[in-house]
């Protein structure tokens, strides 16, 4: 078993032959930013519920930022923080590495060294893991060292623990969450005080919850780093990232909002993954959902993630998705299970990708024109006659069926009126056949605009 | 290392030396009874995914049941069936025995043999835990074997996991949670549809979602039982099961619920634990809810259950608490932990009450009478001038405050009309030595009905 050191090191011998009674496992940070922080602090303040869990402590023993002379509030022995990633990645008292440092590069070269150490390795960064999964999987597995990566999604909700480990015996059908807080809280401050995208963005910028360049957040692109690396485990496969259908919220209005709490829908950015046995529907877009389903009133900042399959019928799980304490507490538990396997003399204990190496398969991603879902129709038209039954007439010819309609007022100064449906089941391909077909009227005055319903 | 039976035995060599490549964890179960035959599909039908992920079969080799002969449809091979719990629990391959019979005898007995014989063993049975949780835990603690009970608590829903593994940095302030479905669907029935508890309760009980004798599920004994394991392991301590405050919900009215949605909330049994630090609350009681609450849209036979704590504010976890494949997949992925672990060569790996042997500390119950809340009081009054002042005078007298009031109509043909109000946070002794005053007043034509708030 590779317990992540050599039995005959010197770490070994200290690590067992420790002159205390405790047992300490050391642990190396790379990245001593919010979520660093948080970490420092949980393994400081909670050390005694750790320990008296874990049976063992958990020391953080080197701690490297471009940054160390901030004070973060949090106090480290002088000789744990380092400008030096290196004097944590060849740490040889080191068992356990957090990488905290966020994108795609140094962080993968210092992740991918530690692997190559022997290391075990924790980390938050859902782009690394989305982007270059492939390769950072299969170093863990062929060093057969452990990958926590609870914290990358959902903040402090156990969702990556619960799909690789309580769900094992699941064929889990579909993912669908809320899993960026910025966008959440954008589109709640929209919907409660009936203002504009730029209105809540700012607001958002203001007190924190969204960043100076917010595009990741909104534009869906975080979002579908964390669907990306919850289909690898949910289904055994690997994803293009690049391939993802992804769209943000910055095109939503305070109209679509109002015609969304007309038709009892509520407005999310949701992250959506189905496995039908055949292929993948992966993509990030504003959906509505029903007032009554439990997600719709997951507000602000909060995240849910909504798990189906065939044995437990769905499971939601909702909590705090970002903040240093609610992500760090998550980064510990990481290090504290991969404590607990050291402890035992174990070393990778379960495959970090979910399924076997040798049983993850290539599943094709269903192209968005191949997606079946329930739509909501916006268009803005000339108010004459005979325009909705033309309208309806392309509608029904490419087997669209409308569920139900609301010609609303004239908003604003422009020539048209808005008139917006709810469509029945219907392929993607045909609403956007229609919808092309719709744009070339004369009496359509802009674009159709299209939100996907998931019920 | 505790493998869970001797490295010298015909069992190990057997396990480890078999002439297949697949190596298989041999499994026994006593109980075939709703969830024993949603663990032998599971079993049966998921083996490809179990498989894939765990890297070992996982296989039935023994099953006991008094009824042997109910077509459960599910094939099992001839020799697996059994009347003779002795059958599995002596079986010298079986490594892990699932305990399913339900009840505090003689399930109890079987589950202390298996222990006493080195086996891992996973039970759904809250009661005998509950009850009998002290002599369990520290069996399985002093012979190094894995408990796994997921299956005891919320159905499909990863509670334990997630208390035990994901929160174990986090220092649990209140666990609340709707934990009953029977219960839960009684109410939502009640609200929904506008009808009494008995004619709820009869249609559960035609969907099979209530027993003939209902009394354990509408009179919250299944709740605590359930939230008495949650307790023990989010504090680290063990409870007095009977000095639990227990109430149901078959003195809930339509007119309670009409109420409450009156005042923007729903009524639920909720399951209630915190800690302060010093002392735990814990009871379980109708209590009314916000509707804009995550959990206030928890319906039918949906369980939910809320987690709050220092590191990450609050996680919710919503799911299916009861069924045979719900229930038997939370069983499967117990079954699965225990297996990577003798994959591994480990024996106990986390402890099962979550905290070290040595850490668990006794922890005074606070009486009902010492805690504090919200409350919602619901009088019976004659209609004439001085009656509200007399009330709320001792209300304010035992330092209650009210937050708002409805006098509604008259119901039914009683002589008193409904008062019903809203009380900010006051402390329970208070209330209840107002309530007795307010009993004994001339002006009050029955008892007093109090429903404590949770916002």
């Amino acid at each position: 078993m590779n317990t992540g050191f050599d039995k005959q090191s010197a770490a070994f011998k200290k690590f067992f032959n420790g002159t205390g009674n405790m047992k300490t496992i050391k642990v190396g940070m790379i990245g001593f930013g919010t979520i660093g922080t948080g970490v420092a602090k949980i393994l400081t303040q909670n050390k005694d519920v750790i320990t008296k869990r874990l049976g063992a402590a958990v020391e953080l023993v080197k701690v490297a930022d471009l940054d160390i002379t901030t004070d973060r509030g949090i106090k480290l022995a002088p000789d744990v923080l380092t400008t030096s990633a290196a004097a944590v990645v060849d740490h040889p008292d080191i068992n356990v590495l957090i990488e905290l440092i966020g994108g795609y590069d140094p962080a993968k070269k210092f992740l991918l060294q530690a692997i190559e150490r022997g290391k075990h390795v924790v980390t938050a960064n859902k782009a690394l893991l989305a982007k270059h999964g492939d390769e950072i999987f299969s170093a863990v597995a062929q060093k057969r060292v452990s990958l926590g990566f609870e914290a990358s999604i959902g903040g402090a909700i156990p969702i990556v623990r619960s799909v690789r480990e309580a769900f094992v015996a699941n064929r889990i059908q579909s993912i669908e969450g809320i899993v960026n807080g910025t966008a959440n809280y954008i589109l709640s401050k929209m919907s409660d005080e009936n203002c504009g995208f730029d209105v809540a963005l700012k607001e958002a910028q203001q007190k924190g919850f969204a960043e100076a360049d917010p595009t990741f957040d909104v534009e869906g692109i975080d979002s579908a780093h964390k669907i990306a690396v919850l289909t690898r485990i949910a289904y055994g496969t690997s994803v293009a990232f690049d391939d993802i259908t992804v769209a943000g919220i910055s095109s939503i209005t305070s109209e679509d909002i109002a015609c969304a709490r007309e038709f009892g829908c509520r407005i999310k950015l949701l992250a959506i993954s189905k496995y039908d046995g055949r292929a993948i529907d992966i993509r990030v877009h504003p959906t509505m959902i029903p007032v009554a389903h439990p997600m719709a009133n997951v507000n602000g900042v909060l995240n849910a993630i909504h798990v189906r399959d065939d044995l437990m019928g769905e499971n939601i799980l909702i909590g705090h998705g970002a903040g240093a304490l609610p992500t760090g507490s998550a980064v510990v538990g990481d290090v504290v299970e991969i404590a607990r396997n050291i402890l035992a003399g174990v070393g990778k204990r379960i495959p970090a990708a979910s399924f076997q190496s040798e049983e993850i398969r290539a599943v094709p991603l269903k192209g968005i024109r191949e997606i079946e879902s329930e739509y909501f129709l916006r268009f803005n038209v000339l108010d004459k006659p005979g325009v909705l039954s033309t309208l309806s007439g392309i509608l029904g010819s490419h087997s669209i069926s409308i569920e139900s309609m609301i010609q609303r007022r004239r908003a604003g100064s422009g020539e048209g009126v808005p008139l917006v449906m709810m469509c029945h089941k219907a392929s993607e391909k045909n609403i956007q056949s229609a919808l092309e077909k719709i744009e070339q009227l004369d009496a359509v005055c802009e674009k159709p605009n299209l939100i996907r319903v998931e019920k």
